[in-house]
C-alpha cells in the first residue's frame, strides 16, 4: 500500500480508471457498456458513436478500450488515369474528409490528368527502418564497433530475417554520434508498413550483437528513423516508398480545366518556393496532408505516417512547347495493404475499390497516392494563381452551384 | 469543340465523370446511387461504407462526391487530469485508431499523471494566419511597400474585420524576398480554426491594398504560412495555439507505472535527441502525430493540420529530488470547436465527452491535446527505455493478458 | 598537488603548457620568444609567421598567445556600382581569399550589375540577440514569468542600457519550452557586432530578474540565437542586419557580360532549387560563403559570423519584358566597422577603401557585403548555366589568358 | 557598339574598371601599380596592405587582382594530445582571429584534454562530391536514366578517373526529383580537398552519358553537395571527412580546469538542445566555426568551406562514475593539405607545425580539427555554465590578468 500523497501528487476526489473486462473487453456488452460508462462519467451521450455497424470483435488488435466508432463521410475522386508499374488504369479515389472543397480540388485536378492521357509514376525504393542506438565505452570503441556490423551483416540478415516470414532486410548503416552508432536498419516489408515486425527484426539483430559481440547498451529506437516525424534525412528515403508522379498538361488542357496559363502556375510555384524557403519548410508542397490524410483515413492506413509521408517536392515547369509539366515527389511515402487498419471496416472496401486488396497491394497503392497528390497539386496552385481559392472554399460551404469540371471523355 | 487529342493525351477508351446529380446530389438517393455508379465502375462491393448512420445532408460543406462514411474504431483513455486555465479536472479521451496498443499506451501515462496530481497545460498565444505574398517592381520598391503597410495597419486591420464577426487582425509582420514581401497577417479566430475565414480577411486586405495603394500583383498564399506542412517558422508560433504542458512526477511512480527510472527515461531523451539531430529532424518528439490524428480523428479535426501541430518538443530532466519533470511544447497546435467537420456526425459527441462543445471550447481542447501527448509521451519513452516496447506491440495483437495499470485512486 | 593520474588520464612524457611572459606577453620579444619556443617544440621553421609588419602590441584584445601573423593575398573586385541608403556610389571591394576564380568571378558580376545601373539595397532590420534562458518549477511558473516580463519591459531596458553607451534594447521576445523560457533580447547595436556588448546588457537584465524577480536558475545563452551557426530562425532576422540587394538587368547585357540568357540562368536557378530542397538545405544560395569569407577576412570582421551571415535566398526571374530580375536577402548578416578586429593590421585600409572607416559604417558594410553577393551569385549562375564553370576553374590556376570583362563605361 | 543605355541602365559618370596588366598581373611592380590604382580611385593609401612580404608570384592560382596581402594576428594553443589514427601526439594548434579570448580558451579545453590522457579521435567517412542535375522528358524516363546508371558504374568510373591521377570515384547516388535526376558523384581526393578535381571528374562523368547515353541537359551543379553551405544532408557524410572526437575527463579535472561540474555541463548542454532546437539550427553545437575559421585560416583552409564543416553534434554526458564524457561529431569537414592556399605564405608554415605538410596530411588535419573543436566545445560550455563567460570576454579586452590555466605536466 502506498503512502497518502503530498507535494505534486494531488488527486481528483474522482478520478476512476476505465473498467476492464474478461478478454480485454471486445464482445460488444463489454463495448456497450464500456460506452455507457463513459456517458455516465462524462454525462455526456453518445448515440453516433454507438452506431457502429462493425462487429465488435474486429478491433482486437486494432485498438482498446473501444466504444464504438467515428464516421466520417466518405467521398470519391476521379477519374484518375495513371500510368505506373504497378498502377496501370483508371482509378476513382476514395477520400475521407470533412474539408469542404477537398474531393472537388482533387476531383479537378484528376480529370485534368486523365484528359491528358494519365500521371505517369515510379517507385524508386520500397523500405522501411528501424534504427537503433548503441552506447560504446568511447569514440574509438565505437568506431571499431561501426566496422565490425560491416563484417556481420550476413549474421544480421539471418538473426533479422528468423523473426519474420516477410521481412528482409537490405543494408545495415551505421551513423556515429560521439561515443554511440546509430545503426539504421533498412528492410524490405513487402505489402506491409512493417513497422511491427521491423521492430521485432531489429531487436533480435540488437539481441544477436548484444550476445555474440558483448554490446548490450542499447535502446531500440534513436529518433533517427523518421517514422511519424518530418525530418530532412526522409529526402534520401528509407522510411517508406520513394515514389514519384509526374505528367506533361498541354496548355489549353490548363487553361480549360484549370482556368490559368502554365506560366501562371510557374510563377506561382516560384513565389510560394520563396515563401517555403523563407519558412525554413523542409522541402515545397502544397497541400499533400490534405490528399494524404483522405487516403489514409479512407483505406485504413497509420494516418500518423502523414507526418513523414508529406515530406516531399512538388515541381511544376513550362516546357519549350508551352505546355505544363508537373511532378510530385515523395521521398518517405508509408501505405500498406496488409497489416494494421487494413483489414478493418470499411477499408478493405476502399482498397479493394482501388484494386489493393490483394498481395502486391501496396506498391499500387503508392502510386496511386502519387498521382493523387499531383491531382492536388496542380488543382491547388491554380486556384491560387487565378485568384478563385477564396471563392471555391466559399462556394462549397454556402450551397453554391459550381463550374463544372469539363468533360473527361470526348 | 476541342481538336482529338494527340501526343501525350492518350484518353482511356473509358474513363467516365462521376455522375453529378441536383444540388450536389447530398440526399441519401443520390448518396445511394453514387456509390453504387462506382461499385459498378470499380468491380466492388461497398456495403459498410453504405452502412453510415449519419444524415446525408448532413455532409453538406464537409465533402463532395459522397458515397457513404468510413468507420474507425473509437476507444477512450483516462483518467486524465488536466490543471489548466481552460481545461480543469478530469478527463476520458476520445481517441481514433487502428494502432494496436497507441490506446493503452497513451492510458497508462494518463494515468500516471493522474496519479501524480494532473497535468499542468498553459497556453501562450492563440492565432493563425495567412500570408499573401506581393511582387514589386524593385528591392527599392518592395522596402517602400513594406514600410507602408506599417503605417497603414488601422487600415489593413479594418479590411480584413469587414469580412468576419469573429477573426481579428492582431498583427502584421513583413519578410522582403528579394523583391517581394511576405505580408504575414496574424489573426485571433475564437473558437474556429478558421483558415476560411482569414483567408476571406486576408483577401480583403489584398483587395484593399490593390486598390488603395495600388499594388495588385500578389499570390493569396506565400507558402510562409506554414499551414499543414512542417516548418521551422512553427516554433516561434503563429500557426495556431502555442501551448506547453508539464508534470513533476515522483520517481516512485515512475517506477511503479512505468517500470523504469528518471534517470533512464532522460537517458533516452538524449539518445534520441542525438537521433533527430543526426536525422535533420524539427524538433524533438516520440510520436506527437499518433495522439494528434487519433484525438483529432475523432473529434472532428481538419486532421491534415497533423503536418503543423505535430512540430513541438518534449523534454524529460531529472529534478534536483530525483523525480522526473516531463513537458510537451506544441508551438502551432490547429484545433477548432466550431466550424470544418465539428459538427458533423461521431465529432460533436466526442467533443462534449472533453467538454469542448460550446462557446470557449477552442483553448480547453488545446490544453486537453498538450495533455494528452505529454502523457504518450511519458509512455513511450518509458517502453523504450524499458526495452518492453517490442513486448508491448505484439501482445495487444496477439490477445494476451497485458499488466494492469496500476490503480489511480488510493 | 593531484593524485597520480590513472584510468583514462595517461599524460604524454612531454606536453609543456605555452610559455606565459608578463602582461601577457604582447610585446615584440615576448611574440618572438613564443615563435621560437613553438619553432622547437614542432622542430618547424616559422619565418613568413615572424615576418609580421604589425606592432605586436596592437594584438592585446584580439588574440591570445600570439607568434606572429598569417598572411592572405588580397584582390580587388570592382567597379560596383551600389545604390543604397548607405552606400550610394562606386565601390572597389577588397577580397581576401586563396581560392583561384573568386575575385575574377566576382568582379565580372560587379561590371554587369554596373553596367545596368548598380545594385539596389535596403536594409530592413539592424539587430543582434542574445537569449538567455529561465529555468522555472513548472510549467504554469514559466507562463506566469513570460507574462510578468512583458510588464517589465522598461525595467529590462534600463538594466541593459545602464552597461552600455552604444547598446539599446529594442525588444524581449519570449519562447517557453517546457518549464523553460528562453529570453530572447534583441537589441541595436550601433556600428559594432557588439556581442560583447550586449552580452553584458543581458547579464545585467539576468541579474535584474534574479535580484527583482527571484529567479535566479538561469543559462546567458541558450543556444537559441543563431550566433555562429545556421538555424532556421534566422529567416526572420533578428541577428544581424536584415539587407536585401537587387537588380533588373537588361538581357543584352546579360548575354554580353555572362555569357548566357536570363531564361538559362532562371532554369538554373529552379533546378537548383530543387537541388537545394532535396538536401533539406537552409535558404539557396550559390556561395554567399566564397564572397562572405573573404569580405570579412579583408575587412576584420568575426569570420566565423559566416555561419549565420551566409544563410539567405537567392532570386532570379525573367521578367515581362525578357530581362533578368536578380536579388539576394540576407536575413542575419553580422557586420561591424567598430569594435573586434576592424582596428587592427590591414582591416581599417580595407574599411576605409569602402568608405566604411567612420561613423554609420556599418549598415553601409551590410549594404556593400549584399550587393557583392549579388554579383558573386549573378557570375557563379553564369557560370554554371553557360557550362563554362569547369573550364574559368581550370584556367585560373593554368595562368592562360581569360576573356576579358566587357568594358564598363560607355 | 551598344544604343545608350536606358531605364535602369545609369552608368556613373565613372566607374571605371581595374586595370589589367600582362600575364594577369602578378609581378610585384604589378601589384605595386593596382595598389596604387586603387588607392587614387578610394582616396585612400593601403601601407599595411602593401607590406606583404609574400612572394606576388605566388599568388598565381589563388587570387586575381591582387594588391598586396591582409594580415591577422597568428596565435598558438596548446598542448593538445591527439589519440588518433592518423594524429597521435601532442600537438600546438595555430589558430588566426582577432576575436579576444578565443586561443585562450581554446588553450584551457586543450590543457583539459590532455591532462585527461587525450582526445581520442577516429575518422569514418574520406570523401567529397559533386552531385550534377540531368532533365529528362518524364518521370519514366528519369526513372529508367537512374536504373541505367546504376548498370553502367564503372564505365562512369573510368570517365572520372581519366581526369585525374588522385581522385577516385566510390559512388554514385541518384535522387529523383520530378523528371530529373540528381546524380550524386561520391569520390576519394587523396590530401586535396579537391573540388576543381572532382568537378572536372564530374564533367567528364556527365560528358559520357551525353555521348553516350545521349542525355545531354544538365547542369554540372544541382545544389544538392552541400558545397559551402548548411544542410540537413551534410549529417550523412559524403562532403568532407566524416570525423568524431571524444573524451572521458575525470570530475575532479572537470572542476580544476573548468570550475564547474560534469552535471553542470551536462545541465547546460540540456537547456541549449532546447534551444538549439526551438531556434529550427541544423545540429548542434556551441561555437565551432569559431575554432574552424581560426584553424582555416591559419592553415590556407578555404574559409567558405566553414559553413559545411560546422555543421554537427556535440555531445556532453555524465558517466556512471561522475565523470564527464565530451565529444564533438563532425560528418562534412572540409580540409586539405595540397592544392587551394595550402602552399602559399605562411600556411605551409602552420601546416608544417601540426605535422601536416606531406602526404597523407588531411586526415591527419581532420583529426587535429576535430580535437581543436573538442576542447573549444568543453571550454565553451565551462564558461557558460560558471557564469564565467562574460567575465572572460571583458578581461582579455581590457588587459587585466586571467586566471592561469592549472598546470599540464605533473
Amino acid at each position: 500500500m502506498e503512502e497518502p500523497p503530498e507535494g505534486p501528487e494531488r488527486p481528483e476526489p474522482r478520478a476512476p480508471l476505465i473498467p476492464r473486462y474478461h478478454g480485454q473487453g471486445y464482445r460488444r456488452e463489454d463495448v456497450d457498456r464500456r460506452r455507457r460508462w463513459i456517458e455516465e462519467q462524462t454525462r455526456c451521450a453518445l448515440p453516433q458513436v454507438g452506431a457502429s455497424t462493425l462487429p465488435t470483435e474486429s478491433f482486437r488488435g486494432n485498438i482498446e478500450n473501444p466504444i464504438g466508432t467515428v464516421q466520417m463521410p466518405l467521398g470519391v475522386a476521379g477519374p484518375l488515369q495513371i500510368r505506373g508499374e504497378h498502377a496501370d488504369g483508371v482509378f476513382y479515389v476514395p477520400l475521407a474528409t470533412t474539408e469542404g472543397a477537398l474531393v472537388r480540388s482533387y476531383e479537378r485536378g484528376m480529370a485534368l490528368l486523365t484528359r491528358a492521357g494519365g500521371a505517369e509514376v515510379r517507385l524508386y525504393q520500397d523500405e522501411n527502418r528501424v534504427a537503433p542506438i548503441f552506447l560504446l565505452d568511447s569514440v574509438a570503441a565505437a568506431h571499431a564497433f561501426a566496422r565490425s556490423l560491416e563484417a556481420h551483416f550476413e549474421a544480421l540478415k539471418s538473426a533479422a530475417e528468423a523473426t519474420t516470414g516477410h521481412g528482409k532486410l537490405r543494408r545495415v548503416e551505421c551513423h556515429p554520434v560521439g561515443r554511440r552508432v546509430i545503426v539504421n536498419l533498412v528492410f524490405y516489408t513487402a505489402d506491409a508498413q512493417g513497422m511491427n515486425m521491423i521492430v521485432k527484426a531489429a531487436d533480435a539483430v540488437c539481441q544477436w550483437i548484444a550476445t555474440t559481440l558483448g554490446h548490450d547498451r542499447y535502446q531500440i529506437f534513436s529518433g533517427y528513423n523518421g517514422e511519424k516525424r518530418a525530418a530532412g534525412s526522409l529526402f534520401a528515403g528509407g522510411k517508406g516508398k520513394r515514389v514519384v508522379a509526374g505528367a506533361e498538361i498541354p496548355a489549353r488542357l490548363v487553361r480549360a480545366f484549370l482556368r490559368v496559363s502554365p506560366a501562371a502556375i510557374v510563377e506561382l510555384w516560384h513565389s510560394t518556393v520563396l515563401g517555403h524557403l523563407q519558412s525554413a519548410a523542409l522541402g515545397y508542397n502544397g497541400h499533400y496532408a490534405n490528399g494524404l490524410t483522405a487516403l489514409f483515413i479512407a483505406c485504413g492506413q497509420d494516418v500518423a505516417n502523414v507526418a513523414n509521408s508529406a515530406v516531399g517536392i512538388t515541381d511544376f515547369e513550362v516546357t519549350p512547347g508551352g505546355d505544363l509539366y508537373a511532378s510530385v515527389t515523395l521521398p518517405s511515402l508509408s501505405v500498406a495493404t496488409v497489416g494494421g487498419g487494413t483489414a478493418l471496416g470499411t477499408s478493405p472496401e476502399c482498397l479493394k475499390m482501388l484494386g489493393c486488396g490483394g498481395a502486391g497491394g501496396a506498391p499500387r497503392l503508392a502510386e496511386i497516392a502519387a498521382a493523387t497528390l499531383l491531382a492536388g497539386e496542380l488543382s491547388m496552385a491554380a486556384a491560387i494563381a487565378s485568384g478563385e481559392f477564396v471563392a471555391a472554399h466559399g462556394e462549397y460551404g454556402r450551397n453554391r452551384p459550381v463550374a463544372e469540371t469539363p468533360e473527361v471523355t470526348p
